[in-house]
Parts: structure tokens; sequence; C-alpha cells
């Protein structure tokens, strides 16, 4: 073999070496990984995401993928002639919207499911509905009816469990069912919020359309690459951190105090984010940690 | 308590005993129900048949439902303004209508399966694609190209035996996937027939819209409730019977041919018709049975 | 089929639909059943005793018998030309009354257990000895020596859990030993309850020849069908129950205060009065629930 | 410690210590014990056998006794006033006496449960009724109907393992049920040899009260301590042996052609003869072994 | 056979049944028996101990034997040709001295793994780095470096359940590790009582060159049978007890306090000292038993 | 991030995803390592290959592995002052000498153990006394004798599964017993052989100190990367392959034949060999397969 060849394979084998300790750390641990926007709406984003998760599998993590809809619903929406009504800015899920969000879900989880088995390892695609996995009670809001929304009231993870057991990666769709078995739909990042805090996820990861967490939005100098779960509280409660990110900064302070290890905000528009993140020393995103860490 | 009371209330109990010898019977048997038509479509009748189907895994058997999506597909085709396109008389599948297909017999699912839950049983609903269940190849019809229809070529049942395992009541859309994983619609009997057999059922049976088997369809006298495979196949041979029944009792004798112990084809229109056949001395709709039985 | 016939079979539909929520309600629960008295001797109320637990068994729930020797043991002892002494109006039982009891309740035991088996369901007959199921200590009556009569100090309930497990219909022959080995009649009704209590059943059912618990036995409207431990304490403080009924209503009380979900007093002249009470809405005879209940 | 008492324990330890190779070559393997004669009428023999069979137990055998009913039986069918019936010189069994006996055959085998209790190990008495471990049909002698005697045609063992997974020390009475259920007196012999040969035993066992095998009875000198089973055959067919051993004998190449490695006619009078034959290399009694050996 | 031969095979008999409470009372329980001088250098006596050990193995305890290097150790040394470094009169153990203590205790090891494999029974051979079972750290005498001795800090017994549940008998060497995974020795008492706490030991027996416990070493009228762990330690205090037995006896007191049932000082130059302590009414050697037995 | 940084660890996230179907393929598949030579005397390449295998364990595989004495032995041999002597060209094995190779095998054993565990990774030493492992009979150099040198007739591997099952990474020294359990030393090469073989390997390594296999040793063209086991014989059969590399070859085919999937024969010298010949798509050293691949 020629010199330069063979220097260039040795580093692809430091690159395997450098990854065994974090292999090793987070051996059969649970990852839940939320999984939408861009990194969904782009095919080859698309592939990349479900190669990393299998590969995270594969090496002896149990991860679980908690995805929304991306645009499609919208566009269901569209095609079947609705016209959207809002209330407080936000879009009410009459129930024919309700029935073309499931519909829509159902079909981007067997999507998911068929990227993975074609990888070779075998899927499980569910909602929240299956083995009563997700149980929801009615959201308003600011007491406005806005339809078919749900908060998760109650998470029954048996399901994840025993797909887990025989060796499945579960690929769980947000939709849920109240107490009278009526259909929810849930915001995506709750579900994962919610089901990682039920199953003792280590790990739970936000695949978004951001570098990760700003200070100040405006001023690149100001991102924050780890940030304890306490002080993001103090954050959001200072009113600095606004718009889009609150809700998701909820959800990870939740998570964290929940009894999740560290929560991940990635930047789902780099490829690989996900592995980079995990198996190498270069944090990437915004990382949100335990008060003692 | 008052005599007639007790009277009406002994025979209940009397009627519970008599399905004592059928429960043994079935013990632990799988019994898979292809579901579909009109006890689709009607709202009561549907509740009968998950209840029925509920009642069966409770008292011990291990059913599998395979269902249709019944006319919500076509529903949704229109809605989405699509015209639709023939080939010998055969609705073809383009891929927009694969799309359609594939998220309302999503939503179909779901719905059984928030029906069985609501039941307080709990169930998983999933489709071919999920663990690699059913692996088809495209169908041509005539040599012609029809579209994203498949023929199923194989069955990895393992997704049932586990899901049946863990006491899931599975409920499977009839999905599947080609070797390089594009999706294909699938039609409801082939998948019941198919999975019946990867799994050694003991029972198949069809909900249909008609009482059963004809000789002669205009002639209610002609009507046949007990057949073997072999007799059923001299009278496909013949050419005797036609039409819609066709492509069924093919499948009912390569199921009886590939294992399964007995095929019935039941009017879904009756109430119950399910442990009416499996727990009473009343046969009712057409039995295809063994040759040797 | 004719309209008569198939409204006819319609109805035993409905009453197996009807037991749907109770087989899920009790499912995998432990039922133990006393039975004696009438419902043993007459040869066609045993078959149906015998069948109602066996389709119990059958259905999901786990049921252990407890049974009496009925009126064989009086017959044997008569046979075998003893006089019998009497102790406060007690039976003594000496030594040879033991040995004819024991051996009368072993025969009894293999009866049920051939019953059981007939019907295609595997049953275990023991007694108290085997495992060490029941150990008890010398019984007194005001201070009296009555012989081989033991009151249950321990129960040793590994040997049912060890039968259930293999999936075997335990039936138990109420008698015991003492720390040394020595051999003990008990009442069945105590064995009954101490083994409830001990396996943490979630019914407790006694088979008696009475309709249940009356307040006061001559007026036939004073009937109770449904009263709390305490009350039933409080009834039996208060002197207003008497006679045979008093021992029987302190096993039932104990055994709901010692964890038992509730207890019936059925009346085991009526034919398939267990099913009744367990699959229909139409209570019979008298329960004995929690105080909170 | 004086010298001589050293010496004196010293030699136990070598007692011990010559057992070894013994307790290792039996580990694990099962050995019918038929227990029944002279051995069990006597109380300071009853106690020898069962502290020997609960050590083979301890040291790691798993060992079964089948037991006889001894003479308890005639003594209480003379007590409940019975006349004797007998064809071809045997006793007739008729409904009463087939009742007597399968009481006296229950109690001692709780008898013998008691027993094995009190040394500290569970033991589980069955008859074979229970689980449906022994079926028969009726036994004709000479064509002539003898009641209800039956020959094993068919073992289930599956309650005789499921007992010794669980770790108790099953006792078995020779009671079994034809194809209806009706139930049958056994030979103790025939059935510990359908038992020994259902559940491949290594070794079956007679507690007899003779020493052994003896060519010609009247001569001491003509002892047999070892023959194989074709010469045990050939010297039934010439007719050589005679009387009560024949019956015995013939169960006893039928083991051994039936897959039991070895079967040993002891005299049960010797205390722990069981012991000696097994654990010394003093070979005592009759050793009926493969022609291969 | 002759009498007199008879009443000797007898004699073996009671012997064995003299066993069967001993064999009763310590099934299942594990067993940690410290191996080592002079049971050690007798290859007749080394036998016994093995033979022994293998005994109690097949007859149902769970044995775990610790050894330690014996004379071998100083013989490689000089072999070597390392001179001997002295601090406060402990031999120091340089690298050298640690390479070669680990090469013999090896080779010991694998010796004892052989001689239990020759009689039949599975052993497996384990250090303290395997499975990380004993982690260490530097010990000091009196402050001086005496090079790499260990004391035990942590024990992992993951691996000895693993082992004995897959049926071997363990055997360990002496040697540990550090946090750094430095290899250090241990002394074989120590390593013995941490692994007797660890795995929570029914019985600790440490193999001596002595009779046991003396008052006065010089009065062997002051022999100790049977003394508490409290009135040991007092014994320890008071400083009568001195030279080589005074670690023991802190590792016997320590046993017993750390929750060990019984620990035994037994002198291993009497043939099956074990068994004899174990199996028979003669207590020989010293044991340090619970202040409240 | 600054982009050279990024597009650096962009790098890095392929590589992991180029190891993704490799991963796969060999998910829980056994391979076994020989390991010996040069990658043994320098510290470096020894943590390299330990890194390696452990990464194999941590991502799926079921490493063993099996290693030589390197050049330890002789030293020690050496050391001990003994005079070599020689039968045939090889060094005779008298027993001191095996003593020595045992002592020193068994330590090089807890090496190995302390490195893998060191990170993180549980492993076990044994060797092949332990479980009667590995069984030989002495082996003779052209009739003569060379001492306690022996071929392996027989693998138990109930071990090496034990150990795995329990999730240890076993680490074996070749050292086997005759039928007498007398000690003989093993050629590691041979061990590894055999015991992949037993196992059913998928995959057998040699880490030598060459290249590889050269149909032509001084000319570097002639360098094989890939051969069929037939077409390997051939060459051995032809004469053209000589001097160190035949026994080696002769192990590969035979392992080939035996049912090992591929045997690999790579050079220790390079780091990371291990991870790129089973991570990469370059192949590195010679591949020896099955005739029909």
């Amino acid at each position: 073999m020629e010199k330069p060849e063979m220097e260039q394979i040795m580093k692809k084998a430091e690159v395997l070496i450098e990854a065994l300790p974090y292999i090793q750390k987070f051996n059969r641990k649970i990852i839940v990984v939320k999984y939408g926007g861009s990194a969904m709406s782009n095919e080859e984003l698309q592939k990349n995401v479900i190669k990393d998760v299998t590969l995270l599998k594969l090496v002896g993590f149990k991860p679980i993928i908690v995805h929304g809809g991306g645009k499609a619903i919208s566009k269901w929406v569209a095609k079947a002639g609705k016209e959207p009504v809002f209330v407080n800015g936000l879009r009410v899920t009459d129930a024919e919207t309700m029935e073309i969000a499931e519909m829509v879900l159902g079909r981007v989880n067997k999507n998911l499911v068929a990227m993975v088995q074609e990888l070779g390892v075998p899927a499980a695609g569910i909602s929240g509905k299956d083995g009563g996995l997700l149980q929801v009670e009615k959201k308003y809001s600011d007491g406005k009816d806005i339809g078919f929304v749900g908060d998760v009231t109650k998470v029954n993870p048996k399901i994840l469990y025993d797909l887990i057991d025989r060796d499945y990666l579960p690929i769980v769709a947000p939709v849920g069912m109240d107490e009278n078995c009526e259909t929810y739909n849930i915001n995506a990042d709750d579900a994962a919020c919610a089901i990682a805090r039920a199953v003792g996820a280590d790990k739970l990861v936000f695949l978004t359309d951001v570098e990760g967490l700003y200070k100040d939005f405006s001023d690149k100098s100001s991102f924050i690459s780890r940030i304890t779960a306490s002080d993001a509280e103090a954050l959001v409660s200072s009113g600095e951190i606004g718009g889009g990110m609150l809700p998701k900064l909820n959800n990870c302070t939740a998570a964290v105090k929940g009894g999740v290890n560290r929560v991940h905000i990635l930047d789902g528009r780099i490829p690989h984010c996900l592995l980079l993140e995990i198996f190498t020393d270069h944090g990437i995103g915004t990382a949100i940690v335990g008060d003692d860490e």
C-alpha cells in the first residue's frame, strides 16, 4: 500500500478509536431524538439523520425517534380545500384537520420506518395511541378552544420497552388519546420531552433549524454552548429569550428537571450533527445540563 | 329474585357454558381476521367486530386483524382532485394515489387501535413495512402496469410474534415494500391470507358483504356451508364461481393448502357473526376445510 | 337461516359480549372458591360448579378450589363402626376419625381433579400438607380438647403459585400439619379464608346452602346484597347474626380486612351461580366489600 | 481430641468421600423408587426409606416415589364389611373397593408427604389422575372382568417435570383414569415401570420383601446379583422363575428395554438398602442391566 | 452377605444419614474456603481439600476457593536471583516480585482448577483482576512503602455470581488492581474475608497450620472451640492474642460483623477437616459466631 | 465554528457512517483474534490491539482473544538457568519449562485482562484448563518426544459461551489438559483455530509480524490479498509456501473447511489493522475464504 493511502486510512482508524469512550459511555442508554423541521424536508439530510440514529442503535444505544409532520400537514389541509381558522394566532385543529394530521403523520412515520428497514435494522412505527402510550387532555390557548390539540398528562412507556427489548427502533408519531379515547394532536417537542422523562432517557436531542441558543439572537458571539437547567429557567423568566425558542427551552428544562441527563439543541441542517455531538469531542449546538453537573 | 328473571339469567349462564368447549379448543390458537367492506363502514357494526375480536383475545385466543381502507381511500383521492386512471378496468395506483392510500390506511389502523384500547385491551397498529413484515413485488394485470400494487412474496412474521408475546392485539394495514424498500399497496385479502399462512393460523376469517358461498348465486338454496379446499378448487376450475368471489375463494383454498386449519367466509353485516361462528353450534357462513377433515 | 332462529342466536352473542368487561376486569386475578355443602352432594350441581370454575380458568382467571368433605366423612365414620364423641356439642376428631377424614377428603379431592381433567383442563389436587401449604396449631373449644382439629397459623403459598404458573387448577383439601408434622383437620371455610389472604386473592367465594345473608333470617325482605366489612363486624358484635352464619361471616370480614377485594356468599343450589355473579350485572347472593369501596 | 475418637471421625470422612463419585455420576438423574411391602409396614423402615430418598434429593438426584397401599386397603375393605370376590384367584375391584383403595392410597400418599416435609424438603403428593399423569384401559384376567383394575396405556409426565422443576419431591399413588375419566386401580409395580420409562429415568428401584432374584429360590447359592434384560427374558421364557417375582421381573426387563439404565430389586427390609446400593461399592440385591453394559 | 460385612456397610449408611441435616441446612449457601499453608504443600492433603470442596459443591453448597501461593513465590523469587528487601520486617513487593507473585499464583490457580476438573466438576480459575473483582489501594506499613501490596477497597462480586450460576466452582487468586488498573498483591486471608462479606457467605473457613485458637498458646487446655465476634474483639484488644493469629482473628471478626454467619479456623493438616466440621456433630477447630447466636 | 474545522469534523462523521454496514454485518458474530508476536512486545501496539478488540465488543461483535506468551517465556526459562534442549530443532518442553510457560502465560493473560478492564469493559481471563475448554493429546515431532506439547483433540466451548452470555470478553491462554488432567502447552495458532471452529466463529484473525501471504516471499508484487481455502491447500501441496507461514496457513485452511467464514492474516505492526480490516473498504493483509465465496 502506498504511504499517503496508508496515512489516510490510519486517520480513519483514529476516528473510530476516538468514538470508543463515547460508545462505552452511552452503551444501552436510551436517547430520544426529536426529529422535525428542515432536517425533515431535505431528502439528503433525512437520509443522514436516519443513518445516524441507526448507527447509534447498532453500536449499542437505544434510540427512540419522535417525529413531527413537517410541512406535509399544511400541504394536505390546503389540498382538502380547508380554510384555516386561527385563535390567538394559533391554527385551530378541527375534526377534519385532526383527521388529515393523523393521516399525514402516519405516512411520515412509515416513511421513516422504511428508511431504517432499508439500512437492515428492524423498526416499528407507532403513534401515541398504540398501547395507550400517550394520554392527553384538551389544551386551551388563553382559555380559547383550539380544537383537538392535547397536553400529555400520562405516558405509558410499556410498548416502547417491549419494542426495544425485541430489538426494534421505535418511531413515534405525536398523536394521543384523552380518557374517552378521542384523538388529539400533540406538539412533537412536548411528546418527545414527555417520553424522554417517562423512560428515563439519558439524552434528549432536538434537531432544529437553528444553530442552538443565543443569549441575544442578533449577536452571534452570545451563543450558549452549555447551560444548566436552572440558568435556562432564569433566562426564560428574565424574558431575554423569546419567540420560537421559548417553548422548546421550557421542554429542555422540564426534561432535565425530570431526570433526563442532558438535552441538546442541535442544528439539523448540519449533516451528521447527531454523530458529531455524540462521538467526538466537538460539542456542537447547545447542551442543557443538570445544575450539579 | 322473581322467577321469570331468574329463568332469564339462567339462560345467560347456559350460553356461557355452551362456549366452554370452544374456548378450550381454540385456546392460544392464532386467528387472522380480515376486516373490511360494510362491516367497516357502519359504526355500530364496527364496534361489534372490535368487541368480538377483543373478547376472543381476552378468553385466550391470539387474534390478528388485517384491515382494508374501505371507501375512505376513494373519498380522499377525490378530495385531492385526482382523475382516476384505469387499466383493464383496474384503478391504477400512481405515486400520489399510493401516498393517499398509505395515509388513509394509517388512520383507519389507528382508529381500530383506539377502539380496542378503549375496551381496555392493549393494541398495536402496524403496516407491512414495520419490521419488514410484508415483502412484495410489483403486480401486473395482464402484463399492464397498474402502478404501486404488490404481490406478497415473503412474510417475516417476527414482529407479529413479538407483539403477541407481549400481549398486544396486532392490527395490520396492507402496505408492503419491495426489495428496494419502495412502498406498495396490497389487496387486504391477499395480505390476510399470506399472514395466516406464515404464522400457521388455526383460522382465517373473512368478514364480507355476502352471506357466504353459493354454487349458483341466483339460487339461495345452493348455499354452501362447508366445502373442502379441493372441491373449492374444482369449483373455481369449472368456472361456476365467478365475479368478486373468485379471488377471495382462491385465497381461501391457498390458505387451507398452506396449513391454515379452516377458513370462514362470514357475513360481516350480521352483528357478532364472529362470536356466533366460533362460540356456538350454529355454523353461519361458509367454511373451507382441509380435504381430510 | 330463519328469522326466529337468528334472533335467538343473536341473543347468545349478546350474553357473551355482556361478559366482556368482567372477563377483562378479573383477567389474571386469583379467585378462591370454597366449595362444599349441597353443591357438593348433588351430582348435577357438582358438574355445574366444576364447569363454572373451569370456564373461569379458560377465560383468564386463576381460580383455586378449596373443598370440604361433605357428608362422606360422617358416612365413613359410621361404616367404621365408630361411636361419635362430643365436646361442647362439637364432634371430637380422634386419631381414627382424622384418618377417615383424610382418606375421604383425599378421594373427594381426586374426584374433583377428575372432573376438571375431563373438561380438558389440567388440575392438581393437593392437601395443606403438600409443600407445607397449611401449618396449624391445635384448636380448643372453650379450653376443651376436641382432638385433631387445627387453626391455621401460617400459609406457605409457594406450591399454589408453582401450580398456577405451570397452568394447573389447584384443588385443595383442608388438611394441615402442626410444627411436629402431626396431621390436623381444618374447617374448609377457615382454610379458604387463610389461603385467599395469603395469595392476595381478588375474590373469595363461599358456595353455601343459603341464599346469602339476612339481617333477620325470618324476614325475607331483610336480605343483604352488599355490606362493608366494618358493618358486617358491627352486625356480628350486635349479636343480630347468629347460628351457622357467624363463623362464615367472621371469615368474610377477616378476608376483606386481610386484603381480599370482595367476598361473596352465594347459594350453591342455584345452577351456575358463580358465572352469574361474575359475568352478569345481576348480583346474586351477598357481597362483603371493603369499607372504602 | 483423643486419638481413638479422631480415628473414628476420620472414618466418617472417608465414607462421605467414598460417596463422591456416585453423587457425581447420578447428579440430576431421575430415580424412580417403587416403595411397598414390608418396607412400608414397619415404621422404622419407613423412616429409613424416606430419609434415604430425601438424602438422594438433597445431594442432587431427582427421585420420584411410587407407592402402594400395603395392607391398609385390605384392612379398610374388611372394616367396611365387604365380602371379597375372586376371579381366577384375583380379588375383584368393584366400585366400593375402588373407592376404598383410592381413599387409602390418598392417605398413605399424604403420610409420605408429611414424612418428607418433616425432614425439611418440599414434597408434593399426587395420584395418576392429577394432570392426567396415568391413562389406563380396563384390564382383564384371562378374559374375566376383575373390575376397576387398569393397565397403563399412556403416561403424560408433564406434572412430574413441573414439580421437579419447582423443587418438589413427587410422590405418586398408583391410581389412573381411562378415556372417560373413570377411576382405576393400577398395580404399583406397573405404575412405577411406566413412569420410569416415560421420564427416561436413570434408575428404577423396587423395594421388596426378598433379597433379590434367585435362579432357584430354594438354593441360596443361586442368587443373581446382576443379569442383562435379555437373559432375564430368557429366564422368564424358560419357566424357571415363577410365582410373585414373575410380574416384577417382567416390569424390570420392560423398563430396561424402554430406556431405563438400570433396574434394581432391593431387600427393603435392610435399613438404608437404597443408600448402600447407590453410594457404596457393595452391590446389594439384583441389578437388571442393558444387554450391552 | 456375611454378617460382619453387613454391619460394616450399615455403619456407612448411618454416616451418610448423619450428614442429611447438614446438607439440608447449607443447601445453596455460599461457603468461602481460604486455602493455604501446609494444606497446600502436601500433595495428599491438597487432594483431600479439593475432594472435600468438590463434594460440598456436588451436594448443593456453593463453595468459592481463595488460595495463597504457598512457598512457591519465595522459591521463584530466589530462582530469579533477587535479593529480598525488608521494611519493618515485611518483605517489599517490588515490580519484579509482583510479576513473579502473579505468575506463581496464576499457576497455583490453574493447578487447583485441574484437580477439580479431574473430579469431573467444572471449575473456573480467576484472579481479582477478572471482571474487576477486587479493587485495592496501596497499603503502607507504618507509613513505609512496601511496594505493590494492596488493601481491598471494593469487591465487585458479579463474576463470582456469573460463574456460580453457570455451575462453575470459582477459584480465586488474591491479586487485584487499583483505580489505575495497576496490579497489587493481596494477603489471601484479607481477600477471602472481603469476598465472603461481599457475597454474604454463610460460612468462611480458614484452613491453617494450627489446631485453632488458644487463649494461651502454651496451655493446650485453653483451646477455644467457640467464641462470639465481640468476645474475640475483646481478646484482641486485651493483647492476650498475639503473633500470627492476630490478623487472621481480625479478619474473622470483620467477616462476622460484616454478615458472614460463622467463621471457622480449622487445622488444614487434619485430612478432611472441612467435611468433618460441616457434616458431623464433632466441631473441630475454632468457630467465631455472631454475638446473638 | 470555523469552516476548516467544520470540514474536518464532517470527515469524522463520514468515517463513522462508512463503518455502519460493517457493524451491521458482523452484529453478534463471534470473532476469534489470535494475538502474538510483535504486536505483543510493543506496548503502544498492544494498547492499540486491545482498544480495537474492545471497540469490536462495544459495537456488538463477540470477540474472543487467544494469546501467546511472546518472548517472556524464553526470558524466564533463561532466568531460571535452564539449558534449552532441542529435538529436530524444536525446543523440548520438559516439566520445568511447562511450569514456567504456564506461569508466564497466566501473567500475560491477566495483563490483557487489566488492559480491557481499564477501558471499562468486563474481561475474563481463562486457560484451556478452565471448564475443560481444551483437551489435548501428546504431540510428537517425527516420533520424537518433545515433552509437554499438546495437540487439541476436543474443545468444550461451554465456558466461552457462558462468559460471552454474561457479557465478558474472554481471553484465553493456550494451555490444555490431556485425559489424565496432565498440563500441556499448545501452539497459540492451533488453539485459536480449534476454538474458532468449535464456536462457529464468523472470523478468525491472526495478528502476525508479516504483511500477509506472498506467493514468492522475495517478490513483493506476488502478494496475495484473497485466496480460497482450496487454492491455499494447493499452494501448500505444491511446496511453494514454506517456512514459518506453513503451519499458520494450514490452520487457516482448516478453519475455513471447519466452518469459519473468513480467516485473515494481518500485519500486527500496523496500528489498528484490525479495525481497518473490518470497518473500512481497504482490505489489508490476506483473506482466506470459502471456495464458493
